[in-house]
């Protein structure tokens, strides 16, 4: 996949800091990205507010003329978009579709990848017998731009008792065979070179056999990596009581949803995951932002952990072409997992500022 | 909930032991079944061989003049249906929507009902810390006539780059209403009073729409019920790092799939996980089976777990209003599972007897 752009000169980074946290951990992502970015490589920020906060104030979600600015940057860090639970002039999903969801679809966010690795230090909810059976370090590759997700479906009847309420779950070959494609890549170039599919086969066997037919023929494309096959229900297991097995996954955009939160959950807590909204044939920007949410009940008190979104940085920079710089954040973030001791208790630019120590020094 | 079957008398059960494990954990459930029917209660079964093997040997899934028969029982046991893995001649889905899928829709299992419990001895997966909050019981009903699962969509062009597959989740306000009463009045019988919709409204929101509006207009006439509301992505994460904030959690039926097995895990294994499908208007026999598979690579070695299939029996005893003696079992399971110890390898008719004799005794 080649890098379109230069590994030396400006970056155009479009920032959507959004609602609640967003802001604060935003900040500390943009702190460390500065520090670890490669001599010669700058970046020109141009700042979008969008989120709960704009649209409460000027019904405004993403407007078109928005949207095309924001596509001609070189990448997007995303905060966290927003509001508070259950305000009533926020209905449901209109920042969800019309924003986060609009512009994984519009930007062609195909990958939407979510690494997840238990790191020294960090605190999982798995026994002691669980982690003591190795390494945790496996990849989600969430398809990102079609499944339940497109929003088809509708409804006849609303509000009546005889409602009927339809979601349509879209796949396509082509949409399939990229992502897997995509997915099998990836697990090429890690050690394992193991690539689990996770659906539901065996229920939604329209889909399920679209995703079973093109892992299966990318895959007899593709020797050297070990396959493996689970249902979403099945995967629910194996992450409670074995996630070692698993390298990289692939799955659609609901299942992938569900895993990835999981995946969080057990590898330390949201505070910790990072994706990337990845449109890996570069005909547009991809998008990076932390998994967790825009937490509106702790917002303001620079409280939040900036370190899914300092990692977000991490896997742009890395999309970028500078792996390198990546692989420092990543370093500096392990670092400074293991010196976190129990019940302490750092502010956000307090965390940002340790990392990008340690990636300065 | 009037029961149709007499306290005394004859019970005429459906017993579908399946394939793999299941004939062999469905002779201990029917065991113990036996001892703790109350006096002058008398099973009398009839057995069906459906599932895999009958499937290889001659092409039948649910003969319909078989589904007629099972209608006319008092209630079913199940052990578990499907064959190996990616056999050639079991087309994915054939048992599962054939037989399992068509007995809960054909018979109008509209709740799925899965007890989830940590009982003192369980093996969880769940860290020290996490268990240490408290106890961990909850129970969640999940639709079972209709969402994801009723095999609407289709494909087009299939098995060309250019097929379309889709996979339509259908919500009535009738099946919707109907499962959210019947979870709402079973939280009421708790003490906790606490009911959760689990659901992903900000992305699915034709029937998230439908699911929240009925969920607030049934929960008005529940003032006693303390309601909460979950996106599934977040219950992956309160699973697995605070499972004690839930007491009965209402959702769909690829949702509730999913979060039972998770479900199951944290709380000792689908070894120990109990489900029934239960038509509460008594209009045809309920099911009751184990969640766990049936777990080809370890049959006809009598090493299966019984227990998920005994506490089935339980809840269908508690089923055909005999609450007491599912009390007995599961009383029973409890005093076992402390008594177990680990690395003990005790066959599955001794954990059968052993159960069945602390029922007795
Ligand atoms: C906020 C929501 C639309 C989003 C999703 O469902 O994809 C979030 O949960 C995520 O995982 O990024
Ligand atoms: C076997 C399969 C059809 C079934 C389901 O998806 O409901 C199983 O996973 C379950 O949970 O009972």
């Amino acid at each position: 996949v080649p890098a379109t752009t230069p590994a030396e000169g400006s970056v155009a980074l479009a920032v959507v800091p959004g609602d609640g946290i967003g802001p604060e951990v935003t900040a500390e992502a943009l702190k460390v990205l500065e520090v670890a970015a490669p001599a010669g490589v700058k970046f020109e920020q141009t700042r979008y507010d969008l989120g709960a906060e704009r649209y409460l104030a000027t019904q405004e979600v993403l407007p078109d003329s928005v949207l095309a600015e924001i596509r001609e940057h070189d990448a997007i860090l995303l905060g966290a978009v927003g509001g508070k639970p259950n305000d009533p002039n926020l209905p449901p999903g209109i920042l969800e579709r019309g924003l986060l969801l609009r512009l994984r679809f519009e930007l062609d966010h195909y990958v939407n990848l979510r690494p997840s690795r238990i790191y020294p230090g960090a605190v999982s909810p798995l026994s002691a017998d669980v982690l003591g059976k190795g390494e945790v370090d496996f990849v989600v590759v969430r398809e990102g731009t079609e499944g339940p997700y497109t929003g088809n479906g509708g409804a006849l009847r609303t509000g009546t008792p005889a409602e009927v309420a339809t979601e349509v779950s879209v796949n396509t070959a082509y949409g399939v065979e990229r992502v897997i494609r995509d997915a099998f890549a990836r697990a090429q170039r890690r050690p394992r070179k193991k690539l689990t599919l996770v659906h539901k086969t065996n229920v939604l066997v329209n889909a399920g056999s679209l995703w079973w037919r093109l892992f299966e023929q990318v895959a007899a494309e593709h020797p050297d990596v070990t396959t493996d096959y689970c249902h979403i229900d099945a995967v629910m297991i194996f992450l409670a009581t074995d996630p070692q097995r698993f390298d990289v996954i692939v799955t659609d955009n609901l299942f992938g949803d569900i895993v990835t939160d999981l995946a969080a959950a057990i590898t330390g807590g949201i505070g910790l995951a990072a994706s990337g909204n990845v449109n890996p044939d570069r005909t547009a920007p991809s998008m990076f932002e932390p998994v967790h949410g825009s937490a509106p009940d702790i917002a303001g008190r620079q409280v939040a952990d900036p370190t899914a979104a300092i990692l977000s940085g991490a896997l742009l920079l890395d999309h970028l072409g500078h792996p390198e710089a990546a692989a420092r954040i990543e370093a500096a973030v392990i670092d400074d997992l293991a010196a976190r001791t129990a019940g302490e208790k750092r502010s956000t630019p307090q965390v940002g500022d340790a990392i990008a120590a340690r990636v300065a020094g």
